[in-house]
């Protein structure tokens, strides 16, 4: 039996409020062997004092060994298995930019690179335009027209885009045209089963047409395309779990994913002050408020250790307003780990801490990797965590007599 | 989605190197209550500092309670879900003694018996006899033919034999013919299904050929036929990895197991200082480097605490020698444990240790059970240690977008 099945099985109808707090990547190494991470050497008494008052532990997102990407390290969060539900990068990208996608949709990752005379790549960003420059070239590719399915292109920033090919049959096992290296033309577009053929001729006749429109506005001059996917059927959080969940999130991909296991979706600031007040507000109107904040993961891959540090300690300050609204289940943790010495998302475990009234005391009294080493929800897949926040929610009734 | 088909697409290329050193059945129990294990007992300077730069925890081999044999212990700590990969001992066998067995193969472990004049066993192996008289009745019983099938007989030591049937349709649902006890005859073979009956016919007329050849041959004038299995289909290292994996063993069933899932199997010398020398040797044809040492087992088995603790000692003499190296990652576990107070393989978790550069720092200072317990690896499935240790090496890709 799958754990969606027995969730649907088990939930029962509670007013509990359940907290997500992702503090994206927040797991990290020392920079010296046998020295502290950074999430050890911030000052956090706020999330000090959570894990003293809950249980902690060390969350595993995918398997042992392997790094997610942002999408399957949410996904994990969502209570999702991350091996069984997998989301194309052109999916996440459209969700991201609110574009409506639905099930005759295959979207595509865009971007605007720079090619010579002859058709090599020599700039795989384009120089880095505008947002303003990407809105005006996506207008260009928007009269392109392709028989037999509608074309939507959609500027995401810089020399980012998406370009979303709706129609029927239409199959996402596609290279990427981007070559990954400048000195190269584009790729051509191969399928490797018969609808997935169907996308690639489409994708071939769209960079071809993508070519003669923009053919004098160099540096601009040319796309690649990547993340060929098709839109996945995923059974909302509603539909599995019974709750009305609300995504605080500011960046588009984080946005994305929500809306895709059927949160709602809201208008969150530009801050993570922003993020905590609009909580606040929404505060009556859903039971599960998944919150994400993006700059422990963004100072990570950086490499800046001491920026990483800041970005936690600013977390911290916000986590007594949190508190403050005194939610069933807060849990915080990150979607994987991001240590500043690997500049780059990791498969390290992720320190995690979840508080309700239910916890069982453990040994922990400080929120960092080595602390949750001995904490009470041991290590896990992060996938495990959702059924035990609905737990410690009351949401969940027994299984069998 | 399975771990193998995750691997496979998410594996790099790297110039990296993994060395996997298997105490065989290094896990113990104290002698009295509240005692020191074998591991724990041993003055391990060299694996303690290895405890203190790596990070460290407990493998369990096939699942909770579960006591494996050397096939399924090995098979996981290469990477392989014991559970889902099945190997008969017939063929542990014959690879062990280089036999090239096929995919119409089905391999049978033979011993020879003594018995009396009316047919009942008096010493299921014969007496010992010595090799040499081993490999004289294996070649009269390779006079033995049976229509349809081809026989190979094959010596391995004292009154130890392999037997392979080579044919069309031949099953492996077959019972022993070893009645495990004196005083009995041996008894009939029969399969649980048509294509096994098939080979239970075979195996019947072996075993009466086999009588009859052997008449005059007492003691060794029977043999009984046990562990009959079918060649299985196994992808390689190579294939789900991408190493270049070489296996430094002594002992045939551990090259068999070796060569099962691709590995080469090379000379490794008499003892564990040759196996070291060796692995120097090879250091720049491999990337992949499992080392197989053996007396940590036999001398549990013989329930020899001491002389455990003394193997566990040598062994840790030599990790200076493997350490020099400087491979990127080292791993230091067992396929089992195998306590000298039980006499046996045992369920008991396996101390582990993962040294690489990338490893978080845990609080173990010591190489033993019980500190192990407090290890960053936690308790895991060992068939998890392997894309752990292709992680630590820089051979794994990030998972989705």
């Amino acid at each position: 039996m799958k754990m969606h099945d027995l969730l649907r099985e088990l939930r029962e109808p509670s007013d509990s409020k359940i907290v997500l707090l992702v503090a994206d990547g927040l797991g990290g190494l020392p920079v010296e062997s046998g020295g502290k991470t950074e999430l050890e050497s911030a000052r956090t008494p706020n999330l000090d004092a959570c894990a003293r008052d809950g249980v902690c532990g060390l969350s595993i997102p995918v398997l042992p060994g392997i790094t997610p990407g942002s999408g399957p390290g949410h996904l994990g969060l969502f209570g999702y298995d991350p091996l069984e539900y997998r989301i194309g990068r052109g999916i996440l990208e459209a969700l991201g930019i609110h574009f409506a996608v639905g099930p005759r949709d295959v979207a595509v990752r865009g971007n605007f690179c720079t090619v010579d005379a002859g058709g090599i790549i020599t700039d795989r960003r384009a120089g880095r335009p505008t947002t303003e420059r990407c809105v005006a070239m996506c207008r260009k590719l928007q009269a392109i027209q392709i028989p037999g399915v509608d074309v939507f292109v959609e500027p995401v920033r810089e020399h980012r885009f998406v370009v979303v090919f709706r129609g029927d049959d239409l199959g996402d096992q596609v290279n990427d045209t981007d070559p990954q290296q400048v000195g190269h033309q584009p790729l051509e577009a191969h399928g490797a089963d018969p609808c997935s053929e169907k996308t690639a001729r489409i994708i071939n006749r769209f960079v071809a047409e993508a070519a003669r429109v923009l053919r004098d506005d160099a540096p601009t001059n040319m796309v690649t395309l990547r993340g060929v996917a098709r839109y996945p059927r995923i059974a909302t959080m509603q539909e599995v779990y019974g709750l009305r969940p609300v995504a605080i999130a500011i960046y588009p991909m984080y946005k994305g994913l929500a809306r895709l296991v059927g949160m709602e979706v809201v208008d969150a600031g530009a801050s993570l002050g922003d993020q905590v007040e609009t909580l606040r507000r929404l505060w009556n109107q859903y039971d599960f408020f998944f919150l994400h904040y993006k700059y422990t993961d963004s100072t990570g891959e950086d490499g800046n250790f001491q920026a990483k540090v800041e970005m936690i300690e600013r977390f911290d300050a916000e986590i007594p307003r949190v508190r403050s609204l005194n939610p069933d289940v807060l849990i915080v943790t990150g979607d994987h780990s991001t240590p500043s010495r690997l500049r780059s998302h990791s498969w390290h475990a992720v320190p995690t801490l979840l508080l309700a009234r239910t916890c069982r005391p453990d040994p922990v009294t400080e929120f960092g990797e080595s602390y949750c080493l001995r904490g009470g929800l041991g290590q896990f897949q992060a996938m495990y965590l959702l059924p035990l926040a609905l737990a410690h929610a009351g949401r969940l009734g027994k299984y069998g007599a």
